[in-house]
């Protein structure tokens, strides 16, 4: 996913403020899943299950600047029970600028408690996965 | 309100990015309300009744920068039926940077279509206004 | 332009919070200015020329909701002296959902203050205005 | 250092959303510096020492929503030749809504290059550290 670094994304140091390239990795994961045919928002409309960040782990390496090109990755490595491991490296160009690892939870959306990952998504993500490899 | 501008407010240019004077303004909306005995949370759950920004009106006289302490008024100003006019300044000392004029409108929180003002609400707002005048 | 409201954008409400919208204008402008040739950051960088928000007029008719694909338009309407006026109407299919007028002004990135519009981006915007018509 | 938790910070989950934790950790260090005698924006501006984020580990336990009131730390609890770790959970009361470990690193402004923590950093940084002790 290409993501264009505006001046909002910006601060006072001239480059991309720290928390927004966690708002780039999110709209990486959602485009991902869409493209695996995963809706989020039926999925919580119609079975109420939320998917919601677990952990976070980010090496910021080089920072990108007002105007530049990045790409956002949005790989899922692991896929467990009730949790997705997800690397979200961020390039520009053939540099890698940004590595990070998010684990997202799938939750009932009612009682905000930890569920088993819903059986189609499980297979529309390993589906995706061998299309891929 | 008195707010501090965090790198996190800030852009490229090195001053408070124009979007996030809003959110100053919000966050000191809410504070208004609430001295004024209104819990906006509490009106959401119990009634129902949400306030929207219908319109907004800024003009930037001069920016806020980095580590900056500025003040962020919220007077209602006039309220109606089924709105109200929040007046906004916001101040550096004595230095006014900017000027807005927000309306707010009460919705129903299901079907999103504007109601009238509930009772209480403009009886607190008037009440409180009157004790600060 | 084309925006895609991912949950970044969003509150509590549901919808898109209303400064956000304000972070698409903006996207919208610089993507505007680009294609008229004009380079924002180019023009800082070697002229010292900074283009700044004066003044914003919105108004909110209709919410965004998470997952929308929302139009974002920036029409340069009035080019003035020191100043220009962009018209930014944003549209979900053929739905207005929000009316705006921003207007900018020109500054001297080391000084902060107004100065005249460069000629060469008076005559970018005139000629990318003529093209459209 | 206490932070409110308004609509701009939520996302239509209802909850913060997870990037925006990153920005109330990045107010809590400024004041934690602030208080120790640190004024960032005075060492980028005479000194062109800038403090950068080279690392984020963020275990999200439990969700903040509208209106919480959070208690969020900053603990540098390694202070090292070029880089320092900073520790900062973050409270609802009680309750540990979030852990999370910051590793900042100071550089050249101009350069951008990594440089040793200037000496005059460190020495507050452990005073501060043991008054607090």
């Amino acid at each position: 996913m290409s993501v264009r670094v505006y001046i909002e994304d910006t601060d006072a140091g001239g480059v991309v403020f720290y928390a927004n390239y966690l708002r780039y990795m999110e709209r990486a994961r959602t485009e991902a899943l869409r493209q695996a045919g995963i809706d989020l928002v039926a999925w919580q409309r119609e079975h109420r299950r939320l998917f919601v960040v677990r952990s976070v782990r980010v090496d910021y390496r080089l920072p990108a600047r007002l105007d530049d090109e990045l790409t956002v990755h949005a790989h899922m490595i692991r896929i467990k029970r009730a949790s997705l491991e997800c690397e979200q490296p961020i390039y520009r160009g053939a540099e890698r600028l940004v590595d990070a690892c998010v684990t997202l939870a799938c939750i009932d959306a009612d009682r905000l408690t930890p569920v088993r990952l819903p059986g189609a998504i499980v297979a529309a993500l390993t589906d995706d996965r061998e299309r891929r490899a």
